[in-house]
């Protein structure tokens, strides 16, 4: 699709911009960009593909009179200014009034990721973000229409590299704009073939000069990815906590030899002590009751990777999760007892190191209510639940009082291409996070902010826990 | 090393071009090309540094009065000359003399391969072409010191891609030589990033036009890559036959989803089953008596190799060896049992096939022969042994009758940078190689060609049973 054809895309819709159909039609044109030949999507954070995308936001966006801020890391802000100036705004809580810094009122932040992972599917972080587009243009009209004063502005937010397939560690955008991770290491970090963020940013255009938007609130929908709201018949789920999370880098040193010339006696074949290592991983579970931990090795790079060398070295990144910290903690020293014994017994080094802790986090329980009310206000269903996956609400989070919203997957799949949740459902969901994002503009969730971050957490606390 | 220094070192031993000196300056010279941290060389096929090697080998042979050609798959050969006219050559025997087509007595081949394995050692393949340029030297010196009348003409030859890291299969330039490869099919291969050998070729200025000399004889010197020599303190090996060899291409389907948010019991994980395929084939070995049966998977390689993505894909290369052919099938049928069962027992799809099916085949006993005479007139000890490894001689055995020879290998390591043979032996393989292509050159092993090959194959019978 050409630019020409890109604006009468965005245009057709002018006449109704927020209506349902305009969602529908923006969300299926998002989903043909970097399209897979299965219905995936494969744009993964900085290649042309996520370029495609951030270009379709800024497009629809200032079609729709969003100014558009892209900051340091590549985040991208839609920004509604609702409160009409510094005399007439509320000042932030936080910020002594009067001072020439609040001449604006803070934002409240809603979004998610437009990046996939590669043969990813197109409902991951795209239907939060086109969601959260079309309810900030619907909470305007409504407060257009009512004339009611805000408190607050209202920001759509497209983080930087959620997915972390291309440069590790994920959640990377929505981790620095929270304080936990540092900008000018994240800059740094650099891909398989050397290509460093900051290189990557330059090359398509989104390495931003532009100061961010200051939260107040965020608010988040996502697809479940899981299967309890299909099974239980549910539209909407909330989450009340993130799961503990830890991923543990483990490098197995062999030696190098000939596949043909070299007696099995004398070999040190790194990938046949790996091939121990991924099997305990798999099968520490059964340690514990039924999903009560999920595991796996999904990252796994054999050197030197020829057909008639014996393997030198294998590097693979480990993934364990659960609800209860304690789980984790055991599984993990479960399997640092069992690697050291295959290190053993083929006479290799086998080096483990814990990074990427992610702490089991409460989010406000006002935040739960506030969606359980509007979701009741909708005539629809909702239940509370755990996420076991890590999204940008999880490291928001520990910025500021969040609320995070599930909308159902069929199947619970995702990450992969037949990933899949229904027209109906993804409307659901933009009719409650208009409701949220509505009651956020108006001040709710803000008063359980507490100095620079609220109650639940400091950013200092959580950073000690967080090691890239 | 600047083009003069080049020239300098080359030219330092001009004085006594063949001596051992001279060898073993050349030698410790061209394992500075390429050279690892760990006295390794990383100079796979086509690379940079195999275009330096082969820059070295055109200059020292030019200055030393070769002529060099390349053939069109990248083959060098080091051509001299030593039968000096139509009219006073020898024909070659299965050529109808007085023909225009013999107005140029036949080559005997000697030589094997500067590329290298990554990460792999300074002595597997180096040795033995540059063995063969000072033994080349010194069968000339001695032809003109006594004058003699020899029956054929001699070249060194630098195969192309033996090792096959880059550009699979190996043995690829000596196979296309020998008719066993398609020249055309084997320019098309392409390596990991997408380049052609034909691209490659040309990128670094060896995508040669001559024809190459036409071989009569064959033979080759290389380091053993096991540990008989060593252990029975025997300076010299000859082979009786190669091993047989097979691989297997697996390709295990599974399907990717969320290291997170998918449940244990909903994952199709590619990875896990791929270990256990990993395990099933390392542990083939112990149907069979100690050593009898060698195998490993050296390829190996996970889609999309995310950390928070379960794999959807392994696909490995599998590689089975062994002196009786029959225990190579009932291992290969072994594991496609076992692999059925694991595909099954993760509920996925794990495709197997055969490929680069190697017959054994015994090299010609007048060769052995040849070689335990030439060994027995140094004063030095020989024994009779088989290859495991794939080598250059074994794909023109299957051409021209040959001779394969081995030095002893340090602790028997080979395909990595601590591969180690002294000085002394290599120069007493120098002696011994010189002596064997003096005998070659005078006609000795020719008389067992049979019509257009040898008497042991023929080169159609062993193409059928070479699958690409």
């Amino acid at each position: 699709m050409n630019q020409r054809q890109e604006k009468a895309t965005i245009m057709n819709h002018q006449a109704d911009p927020s209506s349902d159909n305009a969602f529908l039609t923006a969300f299926h044109h998002v989903a043909t960009i970097g399209a897979t030949d299965n219905n995936g999507v494969d744009r993964q954070a900085l290649t042309p593909e996520d370029k495609q995308t951030r270009d379709w936001m800024r497009a629809w966006a200032e079609a729709h009179s969003f100014e558009v801020r892209v900051d340091a890391i590549g985040n991208m802000f839609a920004c509604l200014q609702l409160v009409p100036d510094a005399s007439e705004a509320s000042p932030a809580p936080d910020s002594p009034s009067g001072s020439a810094d609040t001449s604006a009122a803070p934002y409240v932040l809603i979004g998610s990721h437009l990046d996939s992972q590669p043969l990813g599917g197109r409902f991951d972080g795209a239907y939060g973000v086109i969601a959260a587009l079309f309810a900030a243009l619907r909470v305007k009209e409504q407060l257009d229409e009512s004339g009611q004063q805000p408190t607050f502005n209202l920001a759509v937010v497209n983080w930087f590299n959620e997915e972390g397939g291309r440069f590790a560690p994920s959640i990377m955008g929505s981790s620095v704009y929270a304080g936990l991770f540092d900008l000018d290491e994240m800059l740094a970090v650099t891909d398989l073939d050397g290509t460093s963020v900051a290189e990557a940013l330059a090359t398509i255009g989104y390495d931003g000069t532009d100061t961010p938007p200051e939260a107040i609130t965020y608010a988040e929908i996502h697809i479940e990815q899981g299967r309890i709201l299909e099974r239980e018949a549910t539209d909407i789920g909330v989450v009340e906590s993130s799961w503990y999370t830890q991923k543990l880098d483990i490098d197995v040193l062999g030696e190098q030899s000939h596949t043909g010339a070299t007696a099995m006696a004398d070999r040190h074949d790194a990938l046949v002590a790996a091939a121990k290592v991924v099997l305990a991983v798999a099968e520490v579970v059964d340690e514990f009751d039924d999903e009560a931990l999920v595991s796996s090795v999904g990252q796994h790079v054999v050197e030197p990777n020829s057909p008639i060398v014996v393997p030198r070295r294998v590097h693979m990144v480990a993934d364990l999760r659960s609800s209860d910290p304690a789980i984790v903690q055991t599984a993990r020293d479960s399997l640092r007892t069992q690697i050291a014994e295959i290190a053993r017994a083929h006479d290799i080094t086998i080096n483990v190191e814990d990074f990427d802790i992610r702490d089991k986090q409460p989010f406000p329980l006002e935040g739960v209510e506030l969606a359980e009310k509007a979701v009741a206000n909708e005539g629809l269903t909702i239940r509370r639940l755990e996420t076991m996956a890590g999204h940008d609400s999880v490291a928001m989070n520990h910025r500021v009082p969040g609320v995070m919203m599930f909308v159902p997957s069929v199947d619970g799949v995702s990450h992969c291409e037949r990933e899949f949740t229904t027209d109906e459902d993804m409307l659901r969901g933009v009719r409650v996070l208009t409701s949220v994002a509505g009651e956020l503009v108006r001040g709710q969730l803000s008063e359980v902010r507490d100095g620079e971050t609220w109650v639940g957490r400091s950013v200092a606390e959580a950073r000690s826990s967080v090691t890239v």
